[in-house]
């Protein structure tokens, strides 16, 4: 274990990850770098400064990053160009957080000298794959310190033991048996896993909740949303310019005002398990709403249909960890390309959970042409004669078989 | 136009097909069969008996048939085992209706001694396309006649004008301009289009709706409700066993009250344009959340996966008109082959446009393991151990190249 | 018909397409420009140029054009980095040239002015979607007229008697009953249809291949061919750099010399039939050996599967005449940006119909690791212990599913 | 360790496997049961019995089985049935031999009351995926003692210590070095890996090749072979009606005369290397050949299409040991449901390495229509008119966007 000289920790400045800091210190007789990163999540980071400092960490190897406009930039709303949903439900809130995680940790990394990473996800979950896999992605040679994996503090109580005899501040929380939920926050979401949730017979009490309010409590009356789009991503909303953090942040008061966003089900993880999870995603389920809608008038059928179709693979590449493999990138290019085209507004309705789209246009890039859709007369835009021609021939192949099966 | 004897007329009642009939008569000289389908559209057809015989149909050549349980249990069900949306947002309503009015204008056409079939669809949208392909697929040799892409009472006002030569009753509604808006409707769904519609960026009127209240106006209290599944299909509601037409009919019944399943989107049409349509479907759209829930806990994960891969391609064969190509039975034999395990029951709460999951279980099927899910303490079910493992080996190819790349 | 301004042909000097400018002139009144274009079919290009002037073409009206160069480096090479074939057998010899041949027509229109194409293509084949859908996406205004379609002259007979009527030139092979096959013929391929091809349990007579020998009759020595690669495309024959449609050029004499790239297969058309053709692709059939050999060693292994599961998609959009649809665009840059890092050479074995790959390597690129794919002892480079890991974790849903069978 | 009560362990008689038995025996002082299959490797099973019984196995515990025609009956033909190659190339010779030995194992596992499996299969391959993944979903609480992740005996001179320090017999061959190559063989292929090969910059040597003889040294007379298949399988060769391992045999006596099924390859595994590997598959390579041919003219369009589409999935599962997963198995029905109309039969020339199609048919399942595919007057089987309407609905799309580009 002597091997390990300089190690990049993902350092929330909570319990477990102070133990673990603790405890590489330790075990490995190594120097720690502490890496902690403002992605929306809503707490404080100055503590864990504090904190780190108490463990003896140097000041220079002490990072607190504001990761909020790169997350939501060249994170969340590249992956909402492609109506990203994970097994129909799941906005892949925590998941695309991670490889902006792994990557901070690698340039860190590489910044400071140090030769492994470590972190503080479980042995049973997709995060620690998730960091691994962009770590590795990244730096080929990187070391990692996975501790879940490794360590004998696998209780609570061995933990807090631990925590205790080292000095690492429990607090009150935590002695009265801990957070009911095992949660992640950032800026897209917040999620809840484990205690009474693990049975999926159970419903989820709803005190659990902390960004929406219920619909039952949202307002009684609806609110309207105009929202614009360059290239695929959110620019403005109700006509105000905003960056790409703002956009989400605004967008995720609006959703939990109105109760939106809720999610709760039963998700494939990828080593291998099935797992419950609830999940607020206020802005997230607004973004994709929106951007369904104004793709719908943007896109061309076959382009839409090609993205739907690659959809599915393009989520679990992002569930399991992928990002930084070279399928998701050249996969990307492709996503990419057919946002040139996804430019114009869209008109929501947000009301007691629901999004509801009312209208929507495009001055550049509508396909819709109303000359056509028609009802009505046409001018002669479309000549009804021709679809005749079009059904003979695509039903050739099926009268060819029809006439042998007689 | 001498050649065709006798003709198959899906016929409604309405002025449309009226019309058709009588120019059928006309054009053709040629026997007409009349054929009315009970979809659940909610309408009376005894009055289409009436009017067909007022136009010299011998009572043994109108047909008047209840479909409703054949469409919900044959078409409906199978649909939903694949969790079927288009283009992420249509629930296929007007689509999957059409195949059963092909098969039974070919079985009335065999019945009948008929050569040819017609139907009042325009040249301009998708039910031409499914009402013909379905046609040719079960009966190759098949004539069709699509009186909208063959004659000249294109405008509203010649139309009428050859229903009054004609002796054929133009009720008020129609004197007055007609109805607002193109509409189609059966058990799973009613259709809105054209009109003040045809342009997309106007909100579309609170008054066009018809099946469901606004969320506005849903009661404000929850209601619960168990659904049960046997192998994909709904089998029975709070505990009380019912047969698939009933099925669907109490969940639109429960959806129209609480303000589910409203849609309001432009889609891309089979024959090239883009159309804006709204529509209600609330039993579909309960349907459709509750299935995904079973599966979560019942469907292996790649079996899952591979569903929601082959699924926009399987909607698209139903919403271009496939549905009696061989590729669609095929793909159909693989969908209905995964629903085997997919029993059990899901709870929902429906409140005011949202449909809620809160809790699913199977006695029978469940592959939710609280064991290995858990966060305390598995006693060895999952050795954490493996996860190193089970990253470095799917890592080894971008390690490889990451390699390469310094 | 009067609408018809100006017309651009696809001529060829032939019978068939000099029969139709006569026939434009005169069923049109218009003027003609003709369009002949060296795809290295092989023939020569000035008694085309002869003909138009006698049907009174003027000669700014007559363009005669090399479009080998482009054809290979915009057509054939980008088609070819996705190992394209259609339906397992066909190399899309004939497709590929006919996007290139609908981008001149319209390029030709705009710069005269004119506001017609016209192709020779029958209304039963490929040729004419490709043609046409060509030209309505590079310029949706476009009339166009397909004479196959509209003429009476659909028997040899009547086109004969037409031609003599007219005083064009029927040479002997005509009068003699015409060529016993419909051919195409360009830098990538030559097909054959028709006459007792069109029955698919007869076998083709040997005297119908031109451009190689058969196997039987080729060299009995093999030959070594070292084929150099950047970024997909071939760059350099046995160490000597040549430009794309030399490249092609020159694979074709080896190919044809030693008896490669002979097909007979049954295809599906676009317009709904079987068909029987044989074709010879000799230097394409060396070109997709050697670029799947290449990117075995440079690709990654998930993006050469993302493309493999796209390569049929791909491959119909070329076949289906979609190449200048945005659905083929946004995929090709999906594949071209994979194409970056496939740079190396490939030795090839040609002997007797084979192309052997025989060895393969990239000095900048290869994911080859000789130290990890060892049989003997890799010195730590690859920990087998990691494999029980990755097993145990991929197998762990089974094994849940298979602890619910008991 | 000692809670392996009794072991089967996969027992080749070889060198490597009588090593591992008797080091089971040593390490875990457990009761082993061999099996021993004939799959058609061409090796005398009796000797594997006698070495067995010296290592005091006793008698009811030697399981030897001839599998030959379940393994081309359940595995090879219904593989075969998709058309499935791996990464454009690879027959999958070795992957479908290992679900059929991972479920004798399970069988026998379970007839002898044995809790454990073993197999010789190293940490760095396929195979040991394949016959964990396999068992490990029959029957999920085996468990598996995989030796070379295990054990100290990593390397050739180690191996060999501890076999003659137990007295287990050292032929001449390993005395001598060993084989050149890493060899597996079946009745559908022999596969060469290792040693020199590893280098794949060099070409392999001839004297490599066991199965086939050279195309060059092959007769230089071809050979005709009439091949019929009934549901995607074939079941005569030149009108003689065969079993399954019959028709494999004597396909590969004749590709092997012939020259035909050589391949060498670079291809990915699934343990993450690229690894080098050449191949003799020369009864596959017929059968993939004549089998796309007859599916050529009976399979429908798209029904070939998904096909097509879903094979180089299908090939992953089989590659990477999830033959008997829940997505291989319904992926089976799909593929199973599409081969009933592959009846009739095909000709094919063999000649030196060239598998040739020459003609096909099929008496009662036939798609091919001749009348519609003529180029000579088809009496009205085919309106050309409906070709214009189907390319202007087509090409609709196309022609909005591009108005809109101007």
């Amino acid at each position: 274990m002597s091997d390990v000289k300089k190690v990049v920790l993902a350092y929330s400045g909570g319990l477990d990850t102070s133990v673990i800091l603790k405890w590489l210190q330790d075990t490995y007789q190594c120097e720690v770098v502490t890496f902690t990163a403002d992605l929306g999540q809503g707490e404080e980071l100055e503590p864990a400064r504090q904190k780190a400092l108490k463990f003896g960490i140097k000041p220079e190897n002490i990072y607190i990053d504001d990761l909020r406009e790169e997350f939501v930039r060249d994170f969340v709303f590249p992956m909402f160009r492609a109506n990203t949903v994970y097994e129909g439900e799941y906005l892949l809130g925590t998941s695309i957080a991670r490889p902006l995680i792994a990557k901070r940790l690698i340039d860190i990394a590489r910044e400071t000298g140090a030769d492994t990473i470590s972190h503080g996800a479980t042995g049973k979950g997709n995060d620690q794959v998730r960091f691994e896999l962009g770590a590795y992605a990244l730096m080929p040679e990187v070391k990692v310190i996975a501790p879940w994996r490794e360590w004998d503090l696998l209780s609570r109580e061995k933990l807090m033991a631990y925590a205790e005899a080292n000095g690492i501040e429990v607090d009150m929380k935590h002695k009265n048996g801990g957070a009911p939920y095992s949660m992640d926050a950032n800026l897209l979401h917040i999620s809840y896993e484990g205690r009474h949730l693990e049975n999926p017979s159970a419903e989820a009490e709803e005190s659990m909740w902390r960004w929406t309010v219920s619909p039952e409590q949202a307002p009684d009356a609806p609110e309207y949303l105009d929202v614009e789009f360059e290239k695929g991503d959110i620019v403005a909303l109700n006509g105000v310019r905003l960056s790409p953090a703002q956009v989400l942040t605004q967008l995720n008061q609006l959703g939990g005002k109105h109760g939106i966003g809720r999610l709760d089900l039963v998700e494939n993880r990828y080593v291998g398990m099935k797992s419950r999870g609830c999940y607020e995603t206020p802005g997230g389920t607004i973004i994709l709403k929106a951007h369904r809608a104004i793709e719908s008038i943007t896109l061309d059928r076959e382009v839409a249909h090609l993205k739907d179709d690659l959809m599915p693979r393009y989520a679990s590449m992002i569930y399991n960890g992928y990002w930084w493999a070279p399928e998701r990138k050249v996969l990307q290019t492709l996503i990419d390309e057919t946002q040139k085209t996804v430019n114009g507004w869209v008109r929501l309705k947000l009301y007691k959970g629901n999004v509801i789209v009312v209208s929507r246009d495009s001055k550049t890039n509508s396909l819709f042409d109303m000359n056509i859709a028609t009802f009505d007369d046409d001018g002669g835009a479309y000549n009804q004669v021709d679809a005749g021609g079009f059904i003979k021939l695509n039903a050739l192949r099926m009268r060819i078989a029809g006439r042998l099966n007689k």
